[in-house]
């Protein structure tokens, strides 16, 4: 059974890495001459919007998923028609509008924050006008690691930030004085039956996500039930099929819903340790129709991305139990290159872990430095 | 940095998957036409004995290891020539030849089952007279899985072994009348730093590893430290750079020496779900001259093999927490075309869910049985 990916940077690297012990082959569709994914699997180069490349990546596949949620919408479409794409491209759609996406998380009755549609330079003032200058406008769609943001701080500002996003139809967001960043990391499987990860705490850094934390500490009984029954709400909507992530803020000991990305997503790359089954090995089950794996925690686990370059890895494994995910890209100032993960059966030493590591890296490569 | 292996199967496809995460390549000489291992990196395509195949699969390599210890001899020493051959050739010729690695065990002042030289028809008769009837017949070279053995019950059975072996230089071993097998993984760095895993159970059926248990029920201490000192003789003697497993029996309490294997082996699968760092990326983390990693399991685990062909995944994913590791082998009776870790906090749990993927398996998947 051979699983197409659209996409074949990381992401889709790391579901292979899951799905082949299970037997997979994989194919990946990506227009890079050597994506990080061509190492575990048949890579058919092409672009996204061009339906010759359509063709040659569908033939004789057996499912097709995808690893990041700006496919060119007609790509779904016509791949729809001749297998079975999971998620469906509606959950693809939904999620990857930001507009979209917010009518459909008020229609289900979740928090998220204030905002207001903007498609020119006239609706942005109004929005400020009602919002307040402690906004963000967003682009709607092609969005991610912070792209196509800009932060708005006083009325003036409106022409410039407009054009800063290149005059794209966008969102308008009131600021939301979070304590934390939180990920709802679920899956669901083809006959329905749903999974969810432990709450994850996320820190970002110039829009990307910086590190991680799972189980999130001190998450109340409340707060996790709302999670899950949020998860659950999401997935049941849209009729999902596949690993969901859902970011959001925690206000006031509540969730406020930031975005969705409808796939495995870097807030549960701390899952191929840290938990009984990982995302990517659960994304696979789940598009090829196989019952979930556990999806409870093994200890605790903490996340720090790699970024522009890898530090030499003598360095990084000469860090108690540091688990390296190499993405095999070409190194670039901010690029997300590889991860590392710590494990232990207490937070305390996950942190003392994380600590070390980043001392160590400030230390001995002034390179990663640099960039940071 | 790409690493060469000599082999293709499923040890090298899952040295592959260990290592592709820390940013190495992955290049395999296997002379079949489509090995377990070519799903995960370059495949040379060749015979092990032809020079031309050495050229070809060195080209560009950092570092050689190998899956399997009957590496043609000449090809490990033309490779050693020209680029790091990790374990070395020495640790393998002593590992490949019963023989030899009986007198080399003996140096060490281990245990080994009493022992005789057979190198004809009279040489048979006069070891059956010395060391009984309760004897197994092996050959030194190239055994593996049962195979090449020939179990002596009788003096007039000598004529019929000798015919059996292919009338090959061997070994006459009394049988050891032994509790159980156990098997000693430990690994040595570049650096000479030393790591052990926990003793593992292991248990065969007509000659294949069938079921292991790690970390090995009810071991003392005395034999914890033997089993430690054991392989730190052994990998220190042979200046051992890779991961090493050392099968023995246990007898009266303590080990007797049973063979060496040059390499990752079937008894420490288990060590990819349950021990900090798995024996696959342990060993490549060895033969590319990094730290290694902690080898404390985590929780208990227990290791069944998938013999003959891989049953409905469905089935098997259906028992809780099982681990599946598909190797991409085709079907044939009695051949390891996969296996399933069970791991979990308690040693029943692993052993109840044992029994329940076997119950499972002899229920629904009748060509299981058969081949069983």
């Amino acid at each position: 059974m051979t699983i197409g990916v659209l996409g074949g940077g990381q992401l889709g690297r790391m579901l292979a890495l899951a799905g082949l012990p299970l037997g997979f082959r994989f194919r990946f569709l990506d227009p890079s001459p050597e994506p990080a994914a061509a190492a575990v699997g048949e890579h058919v180069r092409g672009e996204y919007r061009d339906p010759d490349a359509w063709a040659r990546f569908a033939d004789g596949l057996d499912v097709v998923t995808y690893e990041f949620e700006h496919v060119e919408p007609d790509a779904l479409e016509w791949l729809e028609t001749r297998l079975p794409v999971r998620p469906c491209l509606r959950a693809c759609r939904t999620a990857s509008d930001r507009l979209e996406e917010k009518h459909f998380m008020l229609g289900l009755g979740a928090r998220v924050a204030e905002f207001a549609e903007v498609n020119d330079l006239t609706t942005l003032r109004v929005a400020i006008e009602r919002l307040g200058t402690s906004a963000i406008l967003k682009i709607r769609r092609e969005g991610y690691d912070g792209r196509g943001q800009v932060a708005i701080e006083s009325r003036a500002a409106a022409e410039r930030a407009w054009d800063a996003i290149g005059r794209r139809p966008a969102v308008l967001e009131k600021r939301v004085p979070f304590q934390r960043e939180l990920a709802v990391i679920a899956v669901r499987a083809l006959n329905g039956e749903i999974r969810i990860y432990p709450l994850v705490e996320t820190r970002q850094s110039r829009g990307v996500l910086a590190s991680a934390l799972a189980p999130a500490p001190e998450v109340s009984e409340a707060l996790r039930l709302e999670a899950e029954a949020l998860a659950v709400r999401v997935l049941g909507a849209l009729d999902y099929v596949g690993v969901l992530t859902i970011e959001c803020f925690e206000h006031e000991g509540r969730l406020v819903v930031n975005e969705l990305a409808p796939r495995v997503h870097n807030s549960g790359h701390w899952t191929i340790e840290g938990a009984v089954t990982s995302q990517f090995e659960n994304h696979v089950r789940a598009v090829t129709g196989l019952p979930l794996g556990s999806t409870e925690p093994r200890g605790h686990s903490g996340l720090v991305n790699l970024l522009g370059e890898i530090p030499r890895l003598h360095r990084v494994l000469s860090v108690s139990d540091a688990h390296v995910h190499v993405y095999g890209k070409a190194p670039r100032e901010g690029r997300k290159v590889g991860h590392v993960t710590f494990n232990a059966a207490a937070p305390a030493l996950v942190l003392e872990r994380m600590k070390h590591f980043e001392h160590e890296m400030k230390t001995h490569t002034p390179e990663m430095e640099r960039i940071r």
